[in-house]
């Protein structure tokens, strides 16, 4: 298939078309990747069966020799032929090995055995090797920022309307917690996932056959790659579907913590606001008919495909139901998921670009905080007069704001002028009242905050290195 | 890319893995295809302007030529340079044409002008040439199936459980009338797609500057294309999004109702049940470790991959909303409906070829609803009781049921045996007598109802013929 | 249960809590609307048999009388009993007609028959007579603005940056036509619904029993209650699910228009915009703690509601598959088909308020305008260059563009001294050198498309009167 | 409001027409409810302002006396005059104290900082308190049937189709698995919600007026009502979202796993399989026209609420994205969460009486067995030939499934007389000839693992007592 024939989005244009992005994720959510794993799966069933005795640990030899020359290819080949996936893959392998070896490639093994455990295998190595380490990237760069910007003042916003200080850096802290503590779980999800060496119905009938206690085969046989069974060793003929679903959603999550911060980006790059934007850059073309436009694509990309990749969470849970012992309306469905893993990666991968062109504009911070610097006050003229006992502060003060608007005078010019408050402006300490005079002085713990918080995740990510 | 570096199941597995599937729906739905509708809006935008003597037809001649001409490998090319899709396709075209020509190329359009009719253009063709003719070779498949069934005796269930009698004819007459209104549905959702010609914010502030009725302009343009603007030619930078949405949503529910086929059918392989099977094909491979087994496999495809798309409406929706005259968060994702459309066709297609396999065993029928033939009398017994004017018959009735629990009697002995039914079991009518001995008399309109609506549909869907 | 026991939301304070709203949708939405509705369809069909002389008028007469008692209490006692909400609804009539008439209550229906006949009966009414009216009085209100403010310039937005001008009438306007689209498909979807009288498994088994042509009294039985059959008179146990997904899809596309209007509000009213806001009233908190705040809470809670109910669209698809004749795990979700209509109308009835409290601010229109006056312009300028024939406007343009950045001069400046582009500057005309003096005149045919717009929607939302 | 003229099914059928149901989620469900942790949450808060001598203790109880008063209605009386939820709270409590009292309810707190710490509070207790508890109840009465069934021979079943043996005990001990693994999730994400007291833009503007360290005033405050800030006290105006969205999933998650045992339960119900049933209960209605049915209404309701329910975490997801410091539009949206806890809750409920209830019919499961008992011999047959050595023994199993087709003869006869098997099948052990003689046999470890999985979970939920 040529690229641009490709039906997929991220085929033609976000995975397939950037080698340096694609090369890293290739092993993991390709399907030629997906059949390696498989294959190395079959090889450790043979090793398994080669340490109970059940072959001879040349057989295995040669099955691990074997496994590492299948293609995607023949195995697709082959499948065009049967129909059906694991028994081409079966059939791929024992063309390769000399009829001795035969009879112990698959053996006792039912697909999902192969399947299940291919695929904990791939997410988990995914998330340790690609997922979380892109995430501790990202989270480093905004840790940087936010210590950079940790004096930088900024009008806090509710409901879109300036509501009191805060300052950039501890807007972005509060980013570096969210995407920290989604760090941790993502990499909890994904060494929680489990395989199983259980057959058909998850009753291990056919090891039964030939060993007291199959549960002990199948622990080992995923000791060899890594894993582990579920805590009880209990499976239909899947493993239980939870555990994926719980990657997924922890992906999911996090996700929208980047979602989050992508909408915060292009509203504070609105003309109006332009609080934030990115360098000039004379080759890049922003619109096709207005030249003058700097647009905040990456972010809107990043929104755009958590949009498209949000509801999948709706399949993750319709496929965590199958009928009995499994029916088969999971399978194409739950193949989709490496969509999942892939956007999610291609959207940090993004929006780590974008945070090296990010051009913070601490001048127009600067310059919309003066816009409300009067409102802003309010809070803290109600809170401390309150806090010096004033009975009806919050109702005082709001009769001053309609002041304001009757009189054309500041909301500092009639604080103190008004009598009744003057004797509880009188206990104010300096720091008090300067917080009055000035709202950059207004700005709470949010310099001490932004550090504090840079320095735990710091300590936090630091467990995670090679993982 | 080769296939099974692809991250896609669409790619790899469903359409790209399938030459004769692919070749049909790559002009609409692969990038390739999309460069090319894209190119084909820009001619005419250049026909247009040479109509208005904006420029020359000869210039509209060489324009024509040269779009032929662009392929979308060359259009990444430049877009990786400046980052801009249709400016590079732009570039792109203007590189093949004279000096003279370019100024007009694009000339007055904004990107959304030519992607939003591109892409109205392309979905309006892949409707008529190939979801709804391939939907009618489906409905014509299910109405052969539901004649040749008409009168096919089946117990109808409720719950699960048998409930009455009814023909399988008139079960898969069902699914030709909901599928057959589906078509029309999806017909209209296609031929509603809109295009426009309205510029940067959709006010025709560009071509008001040469034109005091800019609107027809846009009329006339997209006359050349068979396409129509919105009723009033409002729009913002895009069209409205709710013609895309009813197209996407129809296709969603057409879905749904191959979902609920799929299921049915499903639920008929079942082993005890085995209403409905496949040929037996010692090729194909059921099971990597159940040699016996033969699988509803199409069923639980299609059922999956409608797991897999369902959710997308949910994209859809949130794509439809924009801030202002657009933002630009709906286009990674908007990207992603050509997917939803590729599968549901993929399903269609793999429904038929599952249709033409089908092997319905009507002994399996019969032997089912013997099981309950003394169950289903019930209703029949009260319905006629109460009909002549028994006062309490669907009490009475329960009654006679628990007896058969306690006496171990049919329920038609029950009943014949009744003194209180007697004066009115006499008023039976023979037709009415052979119901209550046979349920297969007690099967309502279903014959004549399934021909009927056979006949409906089959006329119906004539009138899309080439459509 | 006291209003604050309640679980729901939509019942402790959107509907439950506003006595004007909740009286209007009443009949519709609750349950005693339900019974009541469920009741009037048992009465119908005791009228039908009577009209085909299966029992007397007399009897008709008498259950058209007791059903008018029926009350939802009673109902749901019986339930509590027998555990079977129409056999409940069915006992608690034959209580109260003599004994005569009693077998005829219910008689060859299925409880399906009832629910999903009062379900279309009920939905269309309150579409009718709640929604599409509803609908109306916006659509009112928005054409009553969008032609107050037809030449209100305001800045065209897009990624949230300017672009170029557009009248504040014509963004309206955008909405009457988005909105009236569909009003149109509401009512449609409304006007369409279903119902049946077939029996247990849609066979018409039992009134084949005493009919020959069945279809008819169900035609007869529908025509009673203004209702029409599925067009071949095909259902299972169930009408077919896509006449209610119809119009539950049309009323969330409907939705998503009032939360892109609500996105759009929220967006203005932002502290640095703030081109809409509401009148200042003294007696309304904004915050807790700041009270000089006034925010978008009208806008906030629209959107909010949407984000609950938008999912619901997923219910629909997954209620729309049930299994055979049918399953019953359609029944206690559907039931929450209810609450999207009221939430969807209490969204309309909030946008309502707001609108009427809305303070557009076209002086902060203006001063947002002029901010990027410079800048808007290069899209003329490149235009007009390029319309008399200069080969390479754009890049030209942009290239001034970067001058702007380097000389501090301004862009109208540059143009003017610019040598290439004067031979094409001097064939501009008054109108067009207007455009490029003063953005305010380069707003296209916003103007006239608003008026326009409004006169349609004002023709078409005329056929509704009363409908 | 009368309970029938609710429009939320909860209100009017589930939750609020079952007083013993209600009872125990009122507290923490209800609008009353939440009223009441608001109002405790304030008096936390001016006692904490007392611990750091802001004011005196006697005034804290003053306000601890008066919260136990204040009711919701009062509370929804004073919003309707001032259109503000919490400010209406404090005023209500604030006309219950003294004077001198007044300015410290409230004071140095934003609305979200009462209505996240009384959201965590509610949730936390409702986790405790009810879904946890009545979660173990559930899980108690499935390892009490799985101990009772752990020999129960039953037929596994992938694809709908008979694969091979397994035990109904081990069927449900995968339930006991995966239910279990979600309690101990759903109480750790319990547990795991946090409060917050930051103030207006979460950076303790306000607090840090008065004092060095407000991150101590936070804690010290969350502690008095059993809670935790943040771990780096981070938040905006809102805690970050994410700690009540991981409630939300693993809710959802575990309500999967109760709709997959009803779908399980609603298949063995059907007519043909009948493996699971309801005792005959005489007093219930299963259809209003079929007097006969029993059907498997209770795992219908579940699946059905499921529906409903499932695609509300698309609003947690959408809801976990707020500009800037805040804005409002998850206010009205995140209202309906507690619609999620009450449906799963209700379902637990509903779950516990139908396994009350349950019929286990060991005999059917016996008969259905026996269908295919020639067809699962294939698998222990292919294995052990295999495992003997064998080269082919996939293929030549599949060989003779294809001469019993021919021949009309048993596989087990095929198997006995076959001349290039018979070597191999010397070898076997008596265990293994009784495996293919009498598939009871071959049910591999089932029951040590269903009671291995039992004794497991009654070890792990008995750390809940009382949690």
């Amino acid at each position: 298939m040529e690229l641009y024939e490709a039906v997929s989005p991220l085929d033609f244009r976000y995975y397939g078309s950037d080698p340096d992005f694609m090369k890293r994720l290739l092993p993991y959510v390709s399907e030629a990747g997906y059949v390696t794993y498989q294959a190395k799966v079959e090889a450790a069933l043979v090793r398994t069966l080669a340490n109970y005795d059940v072959c001879s640990s040349a057989i295995a030899d040669e099955v691990e020799q074997a496994v590492d020359l299948v293609t995607a290819e023949e195995v697709y080949e082959e499948q065009a032929r049967i129909r059906h996936n694991i028994r081409s893959l079966v059939n791929v392998i024992r063309r390769k090995i000399s009829p001795e070896a035969r009879p112990y490639v698959h053996l006792f093994a039912t697909s999902a055995d192969i399947l299940d455990t291919a695929t904990a295998l791939r997410f988990k190595a995914l998330t340790e090797n690609v997922i979380v380490p892109d995430l501790i990237a990202l989270e480093q760069q905004l840790i940087g920022l936010a210590r950079e910007h940790a004096e930088t003042v900024q009008i806090g916003r509710t409901h879109g309307q300036h509501a009191e200080p805060t300052t950039f850096g501890y807007a972005l802290a509060l980013y570096v917690s969210r995407l920290g503590t989604r760090i941790e779980k993502i990499h909890e999800a994904g060494q929680n996932l489990r395989g199983q060496f259980s057959g058909a119905v998850g009753a291990f009938n056919g090891l039964r056959l030939i060993h007291e206690h199959p549960e002990q085969i199948e622990r080992d046989f995923l000791a060899l790659l890594g894993l582990k069974p579920s805590d009880t060793h209990t499976s239909t003929q899947c493993v239980e579907p939870e555990f994926i679903s719980d990657l997924a959603y922890q992906i999911t999550a996090a996700y929208t913590v980047l979602a989050n911060f992508a909408d915060d980006m292009r509203h504070l790059y609105r003309t109006e606001i332009a609080e934030v934007g990115r360098k000039y850059n004379p080759q890049l073309v922003g619109s096709s008919t207005m030249p003058h436009k700097v647009n905040p694509e990456a972010y809107e990309n990043i929104k755009s495909l958590w949009k498209a990749f949000v509801p999948r969470m709706q399949t993750v849970f319709m496929d965590s139901i199958l009928e009995h012992q499994r029916d088969l309306t999971n399978s194409a469905s739950s193949r989709f998921l490496t969509e999942l893993f892939t956007a999610f990666d291609y959207s940090i991968y993004r929006l780590r670009r974008a945070l090296e062109e990010m051009d913070v504009k601490a001048d127009n911070m600067r310059r919309n905080l003066a816009l409300s610097a009067e409102d802003t006050i309010a809070e803290p003229i109600y809170l401390l007069m309150a806090y010096y006992g004033f009975p009806d502060a919050y109702d005082h003060t709001r009769k001053l704001i309609g002041q304001v608007h009757q009189t054309g005078k500041s909301l500092t010019t009639l604080l103190w002028e008004d009598e009744t408050f003057r004797p509880f402006l009188e206990k104010l300490t300096e720091p008090q009242r300067e917080a009055l005079r000035d709202p950059t002085h207004y700005i709470g713990a949010s310099v001490r905050r932004t550090h504090a918080t840079c320095d735990e995740w710091e300590k936090r990510i630091s467990n995670y290195n090679g993982s």
